[in-house]
């Protein structure tokens, strides 16, 4: 089955909210099974909002549109929607009672004529009842189309989607679709769909689909099948495939982990603590490692050395390494990532030191040039890498590339 | 003029990410005064994509399409765009050499076959180059229609946007659109808009509209007139009373000009440093401020004091602080500004302590409860903060009410 989202509203058309309803429905949909194919935004206008609904009911099967059914004139979702499927406006007492009772307790609403029009529901429409607000859901069953009608504020829309749009389209789905994730990190989207091609080209069912991330690359199975085990049975073994052909690159097959997750899961596994030295990233690698909660048992403490002076100080870098070959070298990463583990007491520092621009490069050192150093078991690990982009860009990339180091430095450690 | 915006993407359409790109460029789009009338969401399938593109060309004068410009064999929609206007493609010999020359400087990636697609041109196409990634952006002009591709990866859209594309549409245009940003800090959406409404209601040219962002809402101010000067003429006066009405909570008015940004300017006016002691934001404020080019001279170190231990090493936190009234406590706020300041031998120490969640919550401490302190002068200011929302929410509200009480401190001693 075809699903088609239409989100109605000018606000989203002169970008003064971002469409985080579309997002949210299309996660649920995907979850559902249900192709999607279209996602229209358009705006309270009569003509065109006719057209897009048209054009939907034409292509998809399921149309679920959001926002405009409020109380204002510009609210004409509804209105548009009846009229293209033919199904006139009646009151639906049940709803007129809610909206009376909602004013009720509501002593510091005063109600306005127009909200009776909230009342009005096409004729033959399941009302679904909003808790959340005035403007109830809708669903309406025509010629083999299905319209859902949803309010567009998120505290009204996800309740109402979750306990009584949710089950309905479940029940009208015949198949059940089950997705992994694979997550991998130290090898870009080419590389990733070089080493898989013949997999991502001989597959149908189920699908391999590559998304490129910030220094990482995430790649989604997805399997379709009459019941769950099923579908489980038919992603397993690809999933095995790509992790055979990936290596130690797939960072995790967990949907929900991040990479800085799968470091702190590798860290608490072998009672393993951490520390940070960083200059150009300034705080930023300590931040990804403090999203995760619980953190507190492998991460006590990092430090942001962005002068020389504090590398001395805090890391003891030595006077003559900074003179000899300059704070963004292989040498300071070095010592910094000694001196990190030493002063905090950490099993491992990990260290950068780079040049993040747009100031600073020359043409021995460009911006863009990093240093990324670990320090564990007595053993020292350097990287250098030539970042491309803007001072985000560069220090975005650090960040995931020392993550991911610390991860490779603990696999090669404890494999080894 | 008419512009459409179509986001090409499997991604969007199984909702692994949100669509920030569209409103990005729908709110350029709207301050450039062009009229949106749609937004469409399509998969990386050659029909339905082509059929997305030719209905759009048919409606709208200016399309603009993002995503499915990378290396892979989904990505298609220069290809289908192409077909679609008759532009037969051809090689670029300029794009292929900076394909090469990207490959060149980057020793830890391997060029791969796939890449050279991305040198491939429709004729007569304008060649955007794209400095932080391999496929650059292009405009297709024919039949009184314009094409704008652009890659999806939002630090390759938006430099190659703001830098090439506005001014080339800023040019389509017959009117001048001149607009302000006034950026504001300490003071909610509804706020500013309850102290604005007499303008907001009042005003046509220049319209007023509010932007919410994560602790800060932007102002922006636009007038339309035949000419740049008589349009700043319009936009002057109401700027300036704006800022009278919000006083202090104006940071800036300058449209590039982050929150960061203002507070490294202000640092370098009275020529002071600060330094940065952080809990539950773990080293996020200092990333923010090393976010900013040439921040070395007002920032050289900063400490992540995540456990208590660290807290008193480094901060010199009592032992006894500690004991009575916990590490989430104004006391403690109070000795880590004051001990990261004399640790660090700056002007200014910005320093939090937080429940961030999920965990560690009590009644009387529930999660969400933040207190952020400044030291500056011998003089200490606590701020205590109950924010809502999931973990990252409640760093990133903390990160905003820290960076923003820096400002207020240095600005109430100097202009007390």
């Amino acid at each position: 089955m075809i699903v088609e989202l239409i989100s109605v509203g000018t606000e989203l058309l002169l970008g003064n909210i971002v469409n985080t309803n579309t997002q949210y429905l299309a996660e649920k949909c995907a979850l559902l099974g249900l192709s999607m194919y279209h996602q229209v935004v358009v705006g309270d206008n009569h003509d065109r909002l006719a057209e897009v609904i048209r054009t939907a009911l034409g292509r998809s099967d399921i149309v679920i549109l959001t926002g405009g059914l409020g109380p204002t004139e510009d609210d004409m979702t509804k209105e548009v929607c009846a009229q293209v499927m033919d199904a006139p406006l009646e009151e639906d007492a049940h709803t007129r009672a809610r909206i009376e009772e909602y004013f009720r307790n509501n002593i510091y609403r005063k109600i306005t004529d127009n909200n009776w029009k909230q009342a009005l529901v096409p004729a033959g429409a399941r009302v679904l009842d909003n808790d959340n607000g005035t403007a109830p859901g809708l669903i309406l069953e025509k010629n083999g189309k299905v319209a859902v009608l949803l309010p567009g504020p998120p505290g009204e829309l996800y309740p109402l989607f979750e306990e009584q749009v949710y089950p309905y389209l479940q029940n009208l789905q015949p198949e059940v679709i089950r997705s992994q994730m694979v997550k991998v990190c130290g090898i870009g989207e080419s590389g990733v769909e070089d080493r898989l091609l013949d997999l991502i080209d001989g597959q149908t069912n189920p699908t391999i689909a590559t998304y490129a991330k910030i220094g990482e690359v995430h790649v989604r199975v997805t399997a379709r099948a009459a019941d769950e085990q099923e579908a489980r049975k038919l992603v397993k073994p690809v999933v095995r495939e790509i992790r055979d052909r990936l290596g130690d690159c797939v960072y995790t097959v967990r949907e929900e982990e991040t990479l800085e997750m799968a470091v702190v899961r590798l860290l608490e596994k072998y009672e393993l603590t951490v520390t940070t030295a960083e200059s150009c990233t300034g705080g930023q690698i300590a931040s990804r490692l403090v999203n995760v909660p619980g953190v507190s048992d492998v991460f006590r403490e990092g430090f942001v050395t962005y002068s020389n002076k504090a590398k001395r100080k805090y890391l003891d870098v030595s006077k003559s390494t900074l003179k000899k070959y300059g704070a963004v070298s292989e040498q300071t990463a070095k010592e910094m990532a000694i001196g990190g583990a030493f002063a905090s007491d950490s099993d491992i520092c990990i260290a950068v030191t780079g040049i993040a621009g747009p100031d600073g490069g020359t043409e021995e050192k460009p911006v863009g040039l990093v240093y990324i150093a670990t320090y564990m078991k007595n053993t020292v690990t350097v990287e250098e890498y030539r970042f491309k982009g803007n001072r985000q860009k560069i220090r975005e990339q650090t960040v995931v590339k020392a993550l991911d180091l610390v991860r490779r430095t603990i696999l090669k450690y404890y494999k080894s």
